[in-house]
């Protein structure tokens, strides 16, 4: 059986169109490709990397069963069969570890590789980095904007799948998210679940104060949702209920105007003494409407489709690309899609106050001040290290938000300095002469 | 071990703590549920049916293994993991075939089954559903606008993780794009693959004709990529290969100025007397774009990230909802969110012309005049007929498209008239008239 999230067929064709032709030119020689995006969305100050643990586990167990080889034999010659029955990905990662803060055209992962290796990852490489990394990014901006709000990822049906659905929970966890609403994501990354009830339940009962009754028997201390009816009558109902001795821990309010129901409900309840009772919104939320939510009794919201999709922009403008082979730098010049070639690392200065001020983009062999952000990961196939608790990234990431200067943590635009050393800049010059005079 | 994209776990929590308390409440009796699309986004004049088939699956596979129920026990008590221990799906589907053009509010499944069951399949049927669809309808766009030329899914490495990027590969072909990239995609569903080269096969070659050479003895008939330096350049080279007597079926265009590079391509190859080779374009490609490179010279386009994305609408705003309970009609009255009640039923009315001409929404207890657009597809938990071949599926929504109106197979705003039956809106009246006093 071929399992889809595992397999190498996981590919673009022209990886394997590529791979046979480098086997018949015998060019096995090394290959760097670098991952980074091109330029930051608009509504994006910076970026996070994630989804480097899945990439690793991809590249670590990568292989090829049976059904795999006999499809690929009815496309492609016996060589090349044979070059993949034994193949093993043998080559080296460097990368910013998960939760690194980035910006445009600083690579946040680089494979060293022979290069029918180092080409055959490349598609599923991009589809984990880009994704997980897009989630993370959008995810970090409510993060920033919520404070010390419960932020609970609701967004498995309009993810893109189940494997959108799984990362999208990982990634927003990674950013600073409480958890998910998603039971599987709880059970493969060990990361808190939350759930309250959904307006079916209320409907498929005769009345809304039995089902809610109903639902607090079976879950103390759970969150009943108010809104399906009538949002203030709903309120009430839980204030009854409560002076039944029934334990209720939140009310959740999915539709209408938030923040006037908040208030309201709030109102009723802390009348009714009921202070500690929470409230928690849904419905359609992203971090602007966050942000206008902030001055209303809220204490939490749950964020789906907005959040697993990068509503506002679903993908990166992001590229693998081949920054050297056999020792030479290469560099892509079409129009609009020009690359810095060559091995690259990232030296990030701060102020005295702990506050990030400047990056430097330069060559991997340069020694420039700061703290270099790309390390190694993997060296001939194999992990350096241990896989890293999420809960351990996660925690990381809240560091380097504090490393933020403030107007990058708002959601209006703000620059910020990523330098070409000067290096790099010759370098590039060079690889262009050699590339006029080599057409 | 957990199978990520079959097991039951891929659900919200919510599902759990509801079926606890139904099991609790012995709330067992049957439940109709709908899928259903509230609004359609601003840039689709109508919607696409699809992931029907992979709904079906997930429901007649659906079962608890060890590991699931080993997490489930530590969160839920033991009647609910002795309720699951042998669980499985037996309700029914009715549902709109794949392919089938639909509007707001018009069910495309239904699920009729006690109430635990139908309820805890919801998350991940509309994952599936929701997305599926959403790609399919974007794929329509182009198709329509592209008429008879090649259109073919690059969208891999930008989709959200591995499913997306096969049922991307799925949805468009089923809509009527001519393949996909993505190689396990064809592996899996038996549908056309296209696979070209990189340019970081030509830039690992000291020379781009020494690259273009290789790739075209490995594979005689193949597409060259010839922007990574200088297209025209590039054009000049093919000519070169092709007198030295090697096949070469086509060239790539992937940067700058389609429209202009395709010209001047096509002149420089004509006037060599190339005029077999066709022109192959890509690169940020959507719809639109499509529309204004018509009246050029390219003969197919690889699209990408818009399409496997739905970048313009990333997401659906669809909902399963429940319509019935015990033989009772229930109906969400949440601000902005009001929903029909009961089990519904689509009659589409045809012109003269065989013309779509207007749907009637109304109760499947109803006879309208029309096609019946919904009709059974499980019983009982168990599939009623054989899958139907995806190429038979694509051809189906290839006539749907005949039945299309002219001015909704444009890219601009078309409206279509979705008539409420009286029979509808009188069950509204009295399920709200009855919630009243149920308040």
């Amino acid at each position: 059986m071929i399992d889809p999230l595992a397999s190498p067929l996981l590919a673009d064709l022209y990886e394997y169109t590529m791979l046979q032709t480098y086997l018949e030119q015998n060019m096995e020689q090394t290959a760097v490709f670098e991952f980074f995006v091109r330029r930051l969305p608009e509504n994006r100050n910076f970026l996070v990397a994630a989804g480097l643990d899945q990439a690793l586990d991809f590249l670590q167990n990568m292989k090829y069963g049976e059904e795999e080889l006999a499809w690929l034999s009815m496309h492609f010659p016996a060589h090349v069969i044979e070059y993949l029955e034994n193949f093993r990905f043998t080559g080296d990662v460097h990368a910013m570890p998960e939760g690194t803060i980035f910006f445009r055209n600083e690579p946040i992962l680089r494979v060293t590789a022979p290069l029918p290796q180092a080409q055959l990852v490349e598609s599923r490489l991009m589809n984990l980095i880009n994704f997980e990394t897009l989630i993370a990014s959008k995810a970090a901006r409510s993060v920033l904007i919520a404070k010390d709000r419960l932020l609970v990822d609701f967004g498995l049906r309009r993810a893109h799948g189940a494997e959108a659905g799984m990362l999208a929970a990982r990634a927003s966890y990674l950013a600073g998210f409480s958890g998910t609403a998603t039971v599987l994501a709880g059970a493969l990354y060990a990361m808190p679940v939350f759930g309250t009830m959904a307006h079916s339940f209320v409907q498929a009962h005769e009345s809304e104060i039995a089902a809610f009754e109903h639902f607090a028997r079976s879950h103390p201390g759970s969150t009943l949702l108010i809104d399906t009816y009538d949002v203030e009558e709903a309120a009430k109902k839980v204030i009854a209920l409560s002076r039944k001795g029934l334990s209720i821990r939140s009310v959740r309010i999915d539709s209408g105007d938030l923040a006037r129901h908040a208030e309201n409900v709030r109102k009723i309840l802390d009348d009714a003494g009921l202070h500690e009772i929470s409230i928690f919104a849904s419905g359609s939320l992203d971090e602007t409407r966050l942000e206008d939510l902030l001055d209303s009794p809220i204490n939490g919201f749950g964020i789906g489709t907005s959040l697993v999709t990068s509503g506002d922009c679903p993908w990166l403008d992001c590229a693998y690309k081949l920054q050297e082979y056999a020792g030479r730098p290469c560099r892509k010049r079409s129009e609009g899609k020009a690359t810095w070639p060559g091995r690259k690392q990232v030296f990030r200065n701060f102020d005295s106050n702990g506050k990030m001020n400047g990056d430097v983009l330069t060559l991997d062999s340069d020694n420039q001040e700061g703290e270099a952000l790309i390390i190694p990961f993997m060296k001939e196939g194999k992990r350096l290290e241990e896989r890293i608790p999420l809960q351990e990234i996660r925690q990381k990431t809240l560091e380097n938000y504090e490393t933020l200067p403030d107007n990058l943590k708002r959601l209006e635009f703000a620059p910020y300095s990523v330098e070409i050393s000067d290096l790099l800049t010759e370098l590039a010059e060079s690889v262009d002469r050699r590339g006029i005079t080599s057409l």
